[in-house]
């Protein structure tokens, strides 16, 4: 019998709590061994709680009783579970984590400790809630070269893109909505701004290439900016907006990194990843485009993800898996200024022949777009692929003759 | 530094060579070992061939080099395949294998016999060539009941319905055009009959399940039989035609499996899976529907899957892997015939009118189809979901009415 601890009752420990207790039986028959919940760490009450012996308040309780093996981090945040994590790994626990952020922001210092103290640190489920992501990447995949990984990492603001293209909601509707369906929080920022997609292409890329990307290093950019008019202009262009994370390696050994809206294709695989699913895409150099479908977060598919996790790590006590990546470096990210892309820009002109007479003496040939309900002066098109610098450099120019620059977003080649 | 052996050096096992010579760096750094090629088994000479000095045309000198640890089998089929697999797991070699013809007729006893001796023995390539898919089951899905697996498990199959589907050719002409292409051996029962579909749904259900299911307990229909006028029927319906292999578990402890077309709905994840390219779904009652998409053949994709089990191999040369499954039974696979299902007819009749009184009073309600270019008789519906037994008794019926059912096609709830 193997004892463990789960740190946090939230949605996904309790359905950690819920997945070890219904499945109690196919469980230990798949780790070879019966896996015990010795304590539920949390500093609420659960009176009447089947569960309620278990409960402790104490952090240290768990730390100093060497009957537990392996401790779950499902509490979230960086304080205080960073701590906490880091001093189980020093005192011989493994930890299995769902926590995007701690990994995002403090994956390579405890990758480090987990491996100096040949213990097991697994986060399957920090990225695509119960979608198989981290394993596939780091195993199925070793005798590639990885390409690129381009995802849609956030099933909060896919869904609220998804009611945006289907059913023409405002964002501010479809955000709404989102929150009345709990899809969202009441604090919609970490979902819309990016910020949780933007952890989990650094998570992919630190375990593709073998090097931490930090969050910080990422440029990010929402949906709140997105209007239906963007909505309608990339129908008409042939595609759907999407919020893409991307990684790529470059010739360069640097690594080129964005979270942003992007146009995608409607021949795109990524095209058809609606409402709150998530979908992710590795290319390699010899298997081609990989796409992992499924729902990216909730209680039962994140549970059922860290789960998989104990019951490798049971199976694995002595044998180390071999997730690992090295520390990152400042200059291992390319500024994202440099890397080239296509541009559709949304403006409002006085005059639309005399702007698309300025806007082609400037950008060269560009592709025009329209929409049925465009409003008097509006102009839309997509410049050529160039260095986003120079896409920046010209938008001023192009402002600077009077044009009213609404919105920007980038053609993604996926 | 690891030795092994390749078996076999056509299209996989060229690439194999190809993926562990190009890797080497990267994957020697994964598997923490350097990984050496000793032989390759080819009854066929390669003068002139980088790797000559490695052929050998004798089993036996692989099978009595201690140093070989390793044996990769990618000639296909059964015979001489099966015999060399065994004696290697008896003589205490791992094996990895893409052979799916093998791995569907004869996994239990080989996974017996690798468990017996401590090895393992690996297939990630027999299904979905470079999609990870037998170790997400296998693993990730651990703390989930796997309720259903659905898949386009077949890209030979798939390219020739999305050319009917996209560009109206007819079932011949596609074909002829896969051929060209390379994707359509000269002889194409194994593909378009629905043989290597079937192979593959035995291995997913095997594993998912633990117990063998054996390609003559599959009721397997192919592709030959779908015409233009079905195809249009699908898009009339809402769906398109895919050739579908599925499996599920029964609450009497019995699995409900086929492969056949189907007519799914364009809603359906899989609807979106063309040309050459597989997808897989995996219904847990955890995670939700996980889909996984990819080129399922091919050299490169193939072999990079079979090169990702030698280095997990690599790394497990002590802690056996736990695939595993039991012997099947014969009674295990329900009779396809109890298995409820919608079907979708097409019919000809002298008299429409009559013929569908015919048809409701037989059938009850049914949803009638129509197409533009329907020819004078031809007649079209889709039935309520019922047993297959009955279906049948009820199309005996209506043929008796003087009906010609031209075809049927069973309605997929995926």
């Amino acid at each position: 019998m193997v004892q463990i601890a789960v740190m946090g009752y939230g949605v996904v420990g309790s359905g950690v709590v819920e997945v070890l207790t219904n499945h109690a039986e196919n469980i230990a028959k798949r780790a070879k061994e019966q896996i015990d919940i010795k304590y539920i760490l949390d500093l609420r009450e659960f009176p009447g709680s089947p569960f309620e012996s278990k409960f402790t308040k104490s952090f240290d309780t768990i730390l100093n009783d060497p009957d537990v093996k392996i401790v779950v981090e499902v509490m979230g945040g960086l304080n205080p579970s960073f701590d906490f994590v880091k001093r189980c790994l020093e005192a011989g626990k493994s930890v299995v984590t769902s926590n995007k952020e701690l990994v995002a922001a403090k994956g390579a210092e405890l990758l480090k400790i987990a491996q100096k103290n040949n213990l097991n640190f697994l986060f399957e489920a920090s990225v695509g809630g119960g979608i198989p992501i981290i394993r596939p990447i780091s195993q199925c995949l070793a005798a590639n070269d990885v390409v690129e990984i381009a995802g849609i990492l956030n099933g909060t603001t896919n869904f609220i893109l998804t009611k945006m293209i289907r059913e023409q909601m405002t964002f501010e509707d479809a955000l709404a909505l989102a929150q009345k369906l709990g899809y969202a929080e009441r604090n919609p920022a970490a979902d819309v701004e990016g910020f949780d997609a933007c952890r989990k292409i650094c998570i992919l890329a630190s375990l593709a290439y073998g090097k931490h990307v930090y969050p910080d290093q990422v440029h990010t950019e929402g949906i709140t900016k997105i209007s239906l008019a963007d909505v309608e202009y990339a129908a008409a262009w042939g595609g759907v907006v999407k919020l893409i994370g991307q990684v790529k390696m470059m010739a360069n050994g640097k690594v080129q990194t964005i979270v942003c809206p992007m146009f995608i294709s409607r021949e795109s695989q990524l095209a058809n990843v609606d409402d709150v699913f998530n979908g992710i895409m590795v290319r390699g150099d010899s298997t081609g485009d990989v796409v992992f479908y499924g729902k990216g977060a909730g209680k039962l598919p994140t549970a059922s993800a860290v789960v998989a996790d104990v019951i490798d790590c049971v199976k694995h006590f002595k044998a180390r898996k071999y997730l690992f990546w090295e520390d990152g470096s400042k200059d291992y990210v390319e500024d994202y200024l440099l890397n080239s892309t296509a541009m559709f820009v949304r403006a409002k002109a006085e005059n639309e022949t005399v702007a698309f007479q300025h806007i082609s003496s400037i950008f060269g040939s560009v592709a025009r777009l329209s929409r049925k309900k465009a409003e008097s002066g509006e102009i839309a098109f997509v410049t050529n692929s160039m260095p986003e610098k120079e896409i920046d450099a010209k938008l001023a120019e192009i402002k600077a003759t009077g044009i009213d620059v609404l919105n920007t977003i980038r053609i993604g080649d996926l």
